[in-house]
């Protein structure tokens, strides 16, 4: 089936515009984490100034949002995007499973990514830097990969590579220590700089050598929106939106911290409204170009 | 005293605005009416999509902010504001009762004005047309004027014209019977559609006839931007902003429906957050450069 509305990301912003889209009686898909954005849960001081919830933690915020989505019927997909394809009148999504989604409309609402990109991320993206081990893996059987992982739940997708290919070195950004099953998964303790290569990545240099791969699995919460969206206007981490949050393509929307500064809770859930109503219209405006 | 900022409505924009000022350590003044936004107060049907608040009417929403302004010992100043100025590095705000307040930044959260202004309106403001009766009723002693009474709660003040003035012709754009104390006030029950005159107005046109006064006063809950800020960018009864809630003036910004479409509680909210973030930005920046 292909979706009226799409949304990425499950923080405030993604679940206002899913409980808006819904009130509305458009067919939602809601992809993200079941446990909301894991940011809201490490928030344990109280959050002063989200007009109606006092003096609230984030863990009670995600509970109440939580049983908001439940009373509306919505339902989250655990499932990473990790690409979105512009087909025209409507949207593919590539999700982390390897399959494909469509929507007419899709709202960007996955947050921040912090830093940049690597340096040589953007230039061999599809040549040997990936986002999706689940996607990619069977092309790299019985080789040598590099994972890069943002954060303790990237550990499954990381030992799914150790089934797959020969070698894989893993790189954590955090400082939890990892765990595999598989025993060709060499845990590496470096700062990545810079990925490597001439038509394809072919090493990842880090603080203290270069690592020959064949792939370096870059395995963040959120992927940097131009490299999400082919032919997205972007400022760095930030897409480029107008006050009824449009992007540069037609039935394309964002909202929250993937719009910029500030990082509100408030914010980004006032935006997610605006989004999905402006999904709505869109979608409207179509059925009656086609009636 | 001048207060860092001064919000101007107290629907969810303004007390949004209030209340992430004060987390932000800023003195706020914060203007409007105490049982928040009238609109909020007659919304009997459940509100469905406030993220947060699940299925919940305007009266709980309502309370539900009050209690939050409690805890964080926000008071509302119950007085309108009829004008304001841009004073340089501050802003000078004109109060229903006739006192000027100050302020280093002012946010525009009044909501939106239905309607047009009426012809003649904007041409002779301050010259035969006024929208606060406690303010210029001493320079219409012994005169005749009409007033245009938008809810009951304009009554009072065309009652206190009725003391000063002569004769006052009470016009309501509401249903209920309006009531009086002083015997000079004819209520009429015609439409207004026009303000004639020459240098100054002299004349409200109705659907029925020409009536000749002094002065006409257009009570409303709120009032046209261009005419609450001279000099403001506006179309129609939006306040033109950017997504920082920046408008054409520097250090004035807006929020809510104010700014034009949706109209919606939590996207006004959001944008409350965002204004009193940037008002913060701007008031810090000025000390840094007079430091």
């Amino acid at each position: 089936m292909r979706y009226d509305i799409a949304i990425i990301g499950t923080g405030p912003a993604g679940l206002e515009a899913a409980i808006t889209a819904k009130v509305r009686n458009k067919t939602v898909a809601l992809y993200g984490n079941r446990l909301l954005s894991n940011k809201m849960q490490v928030v344990d001081h109280p959050i002063l100034n989200y007009l109606g919830l006092p003096s609230i933690t984030g863990k009670q915020m995600a509970e109440a949002f939580t049983r908001q989505l439940a009373e509306l019927g919505v339902e989250i997909t655990e499932q990473k995007v990790t690409s979105v394809y512009a087909m025209g009148d409507y949207y593919g999504l590539q999700l982390g499973n390897g399959e494909m989604a469509e929507a007419t409309t899709v709202i960007l609402a996955s947050g921040v990514v912090a830093g940049k990109p690597y340096p040589g991320e953007e230039r061999f993206l599809g040549r040997g830097v990936s986002y999706c081990a689940t996607c990619d893996a069977p092309l790299y059987k019985g080789k040598t990969v590099a994972v890069i992982g943002g954060s303790s739940e990237e550990e499954a997708e990381a030992d799914f590579l150790g089934e797959v290919c020969a070698k894989v070195y893993y790189l954590p950004l955090y400082k939890d220590e990892p765990s595999f099953t598989h025993e060709n998964i060499e845990i590496v303790k470096e700062k990545p700089l810079e990925i490597l290569g001439k038509m394809k990545a072919n090493a990842l240099k880090t603080d203290q050598r270069e690592i020959n791969v064949d792939c370096v699995f870059i395995l963040r919460a959120a992927v940097f929106p131009g490299q999400l969206v082919p032919g997205l206007a972007s400022q760095g981490n930030a897409v480029q939106v107008d006050l009824m949050m449009k992007t540069n393509l037609p039935g394309l929307f964002a909202a929250g911290d993937i719009t910029g500064q500030p990082y509100q809770y408030i914010k980004a859930a006032g935006q997610g409204n605006v989004a999905a109503l402006s999904a709505v219209s869109y979608i409207d405006a179509l059925k009656r170009a086609n009636a």
